[in-house]
């Protein structure tokens, strides 16, 4: 065996009559679903539906809580106090687990979404109010962080269980952020290229840049999409290049 | 000792910059807080304030889930399914739970707001699909229940803990049911009336109609309010009185 | 020219980041949008987008407001005051015009949304509260109504222009009522079938039952749905068939 | 005839069942409203009753528009692309010139909400863009500006109305920013020097700083509470100051 490697994606990303992507496709390729909490996307029916169908495929269940901005996605950056932020968190955390209680699982991860995410890999105060709830909420969730940013930073100083997760179908540049979507390239079409990529970056356990340069750090987890054909069957071609590698694919 | 009797009141009932009420002196009052869960008023921010003012004063805390309309603070009555209806009570629930630990304290006892409220007095099924997923999320929680009406049959058959609730500042019809807000008489002003309104009350285990008759029931808890001077002049005397008659006042 | 008929749909369905149907598609078949105004659909970058399409397509322009519900996506009955009602449609209407001038165009039609259609349907009181505001608002809408309901019986008191819709693809009761959509035969999958119908009907200006009972009434406009491959393509069978039996196909 | 002074207050506030100060007690006092216009608050019924209001009083109504943000006040920074901006002041200007109209009134100046006039403030592309849609809805609108601030470059550069406001309960910095609130002095309690502050920086056109110096501007409109009694005092004392040294206090 190669060494364990964990497949994640965000799911659950509907609201009311609003869906996104194709979760039940998903769920065939991935071994921890990222569950929206309510405030930017997933209403207590989504998520219900979500955490029950992931847990039919054995896939395990994280709470993905973003910024209460629903019309935004939670992209929208927002500043909110130190005290909002820890409150916001923990409401969504405690919704979440009660929703994966009543579907006969647990959570078992913590990743944040969108603007609230990015904000956290540049602010180490921001990452540390976050990680810090989510931890005293639950000191048994894995934090999924961006490898070589202040995410990093602040659970390597906290102390709980992580996991450096990199992007099937993205970019990076040499300080080991995503290539801005608008740029050529920044975005990864190609099964075949995505699959090759991942494999070489868990072997190597280091980010490959799209120069070419390597960025040595943890990578525990690999994020991957449902939104278009073209990501399932990335995600598809991921996780079978990893099994032929002989890694098992299985949940952190 | 005569007996005990909880005095409870709706609190954190304000959402963002706005307030409701003076929970701070009702909170020298009661024994019991029914806490906005967040989708009709009680952001996490109101929350977790609330909670921690409530357990300072030696106050139980408790759940106090209502329809998803902050516009209409959960008084327009909805349609739900079955299902939603669950998922949203469960969401609350597991949210409130989150905040109430994070306090420093736990729930102890479940009361439906506003149009659910009333929509569950007349509709057993509606309220027997509340008050299952109430006990399913923690069969410790102490329901609150209007006495003579559909939630109290549902609770004789589901078989938890359950508490009769009476309103101190409102007259009621020979039906158990409160006189319409718009009525002559229909709300109480008078401390000293209100108190030995409920004194009566408790102590003949009955509601006392506004005709004088007397529907025998079981009596463990009083609704006071803290939104005008009157209604927190009403809970000290009521407290009072009760306190005069040797009543031990605690919570559930 | 055997007369002239209205092809309508509700567009803009979408919030945030999330969509629904193929609103592209649809506005090649189609003479009038219903355009959803923010509150249970609609935000406002969706509403200029869809209403910019619209016109680039010649097709008109509608309000198509609902309940503040953006969860329950307006399906879901609430109960408001008259007063709130009056408000709540014309601030939307308000929002729409505002948007539909800086478009390049103007409201020209007004159609109830979900929930507040059913009870509009039902409820000539309620109808009236949205009619009124909606001509107290602009005079010069067209009010679309359902045929034999209580839509009809008040803009036949009111004395606005109104126009008469049926269904491209559901099945009708004897009183005018849609048969409802759990039961067999209650939606309409074929496209041939329903532009069949959509001609005898407006032929005839009556609703031709399930049963085939005739139930004799204006009909000026059509409702198509883009929602499913199978919608288009019925909404395209149907204006085929139209014109193909010399009717103009433009909008009210 | 000493000249012509404005007085502007933020009103309607509310939302749902809250509310926000004393509107009733403060239209006694301004010439102007600033309307909360359904987004950061103020619900359609809370327009129109303020509305109502303050018509009754004499007082002119104005557009006050905020970040989508109920929970938040319009009091978080939130990063929108330019397109939403647009769209969403003109979904708030259009909605809320539907209310004025059903009022009997109309809309005669707009300002700014919250965190989104303190951005404009300090980023003329932004302050651009909302005053720009604001004309192109209505080039009669008067624009409320802070003086020397990067909203007074865009009113001077793109050519409509526009009126300096100042503040009667509020230090100043001596680059014409406020002192901010967490500071000693920065909030001014007392009415009387409220009151000659205000008559000062009238009459010289000037904004006095906390330091004792002058910032020669434009001053139009002087910005009044109402949510303290203290507020109100200070509301009530600038006005007959002003109308003491013979100022005619009237809208823009």
């Amino acid at each position: 065996m190669s060494g364990r490697i964990d497949l994640n994606a965000d799911m659950g990303e509907g609201y009311g009559r609003w869906s996104i992507g194709n979760d039940a496709a998903l769920l065939t390729h991935i071994t921890s679903a990222n569950i929206a909490c309510g405030m930017h996307a997933g209403d207590p029916d989504v998520m219900a539906q979500t955490m029950a169908a992931a847990l039919e495929q054995g896939v395990n269940l994280g709470a993905h809580p973003g910024f209460p901005d629903i019309q935004g996605f939670g992209r929208r950056r927002m500043t909110l106090s130190e005290t909002s932020l820890r409150n916001m968190i923990r409401y969504q955390l405690g919704a979440a687990a009660a929703m994966a209680r009543a579907a006969g699982g647990r959570l078992r991860h913590f990743k944040l979404h969108g603007a609230l995410s990015n904000m956290a890999s540049e602010d180490a105060t921001l990452a540390r109010i976050c990680y810090e709830t989510a931890l005293d909420f639950d000191p048994d969730l894995v934090i999924l962080i961006l490898p070589l940013t202040a995410m990093e930073e602040v659970m390597q100083s906290l102390g709980g269980s992580w996991a450096g997760e990199i992007f099937a179908d993205r970019a990076y540049n040499e300080d080991a952020t995503l290539v801005d979507r608008s740029l050529p390239g920044a975005i990864i079409h190609d099964a075949g290229v995505a699959a090759a990529n991942m494999a070489s970056m868990v072997r190597e356990q280091a980010i490959i840049c799209a120069s070419g340069k390597r960025l040595p750090c943890r990578i525990d987890t690999i994020c991957v999409h449902g939104d278009t054909p073209e990501s399932l069957e990335i995600a598809g071609a991921v996780r079978a290049r990893l099994e032929g590698e002989d890694y098992s694919v299985c949940p952190l």
